[in-house]
């Protein structure tokens, strides 16, 4: 965990969010921020409502493009508990440093985005537990909890329904990866979570995991 | 269409690509290119071969990790016959612009990849289509030729089966959008192809095209 700023400093404000709670709305101005915990959704507002973008998860930062002094491009909201810092480049240098890290973040983040869109939806599902897995959770064979997304937001996420997703985690629980899950929070065992999505090939020989899965094969 | 540098200008190298060929490979260093005509697809390479990452489109810039002094993260290969050439930043200012440039094109890439990568796989074969289409094109309701990537690569950009694409290019057909396919490159109405893409209520209206989707609707 990175050491938490004080609130009372001015030169770093930062913002705690509960779950769908907003940090800044497409359009709008403010300072760069970097997310420390948790994890939020970029969403491009349309006629039709946010479209999930991208997914932010800690370190990364958001809101680059007002260093090129346009407007925020995205809603951003918190899909757990979250914490987010500003981050005010004064020199040349800094500026320069932050589009450097800005830049090989988004790589990250579009790798991400073709894994959470490629192949089955239990496989995507999968890759988004594990993103959403904070680096300090121990990855031994206990038993993990783990903050998660809404339903309709883990959907949004992977293209599919709720009820995909939510047929998914009863499937979970079935082969004993899940061992509990609350409305807002599951209890995982992230070696064995981890075991069926990596290599791939172990996940095709489980039946169990794939039978419902069928129709949505690639 | 942009003036082309003569090919002898020892700053400003060119490369013309055809279809397959790679412009730079993961893990090698070269300039930053910048892609002049035609389309890319930026590959991962992993033990299980490449994966498709991201694609490329006139005025994208590649390879601005070197500007970081990494190597090439992605191989850059064409989809279509494609130019490009190189961009070298002298000044500091004028490094700072390419990375505010490329950005600000990652942003557009990102949502792009959303768009091929959300709904049902006709609406977004008709995106690639569309993304396809050179900004110099007329789109009048004239008939345009339009250069294709191979039905593979086309099938591993929206994360579908080569028979799926082809299908959807039958349903074209019948519909009249599509006038001719060869094997590199097809004859589009691209008023009737943009047609049916915008508003999106409008495919959902049509049952020819829709029918032979149906397994494959979110």
């Amino acid at each position: 965990m990175t050491p938490s700023a004080t609130l009372a400093a001015p030169l770093a404000p930062e913002q705690e969010l509960q779950v769908g709670e907003v940090l800044f709305e497409a359009g709008g101005m403010g300072p760069v921020w970097q997310l420390q915990t948790g994890a939020l959704r970029l969403d491009r507002v349309s006629r039709e409502g946010p479209r999930f973008m991208q997914l932010v998860l800690p370190g990364d930062l958001l809101g680059l493009e007002l260093l090129a002094a346009y407007p925020y491009a995205y809603t951003a909201r918190a899909l757990v508990p979250s914490r987010a810092v500003a981050r005010q480049p004064v020199t040349e240098a800094e500026r320069r440093l932050i589009l450097v890290e800005g830049l090989a973040q988004q790589q990250r983040r579009i790798e991400d985005l073709v894994a959470l869109r490629t192949g089955p939806a239990q496989d995507r599902l999968k890759h988004l537990l594990l993103l959403l897995v904070p680096a300090d959770m121990p990855w031994s064979g206990t038993v993990a909890e783990l903050a998660l997304p809404t339903l309709k937001d883990m959907a949004a996420i992977l293209d599919t329904a709720p009820e995909t997703v939510s047929r998914i985690f009863a499937n979970l629980r079935r082969t004993q990866i899940l061992d509990t899950r609350q409305r807002q929070s599951a209890s995982f065992s992230l070696a064995r979570l981890r075991e069926v999505e990596w290599p791939t090939g172990m996940t095709r020989s489980d039946g169990l995991l794939r039978q419902p899965q069928a129709p949505e094969a690639a």
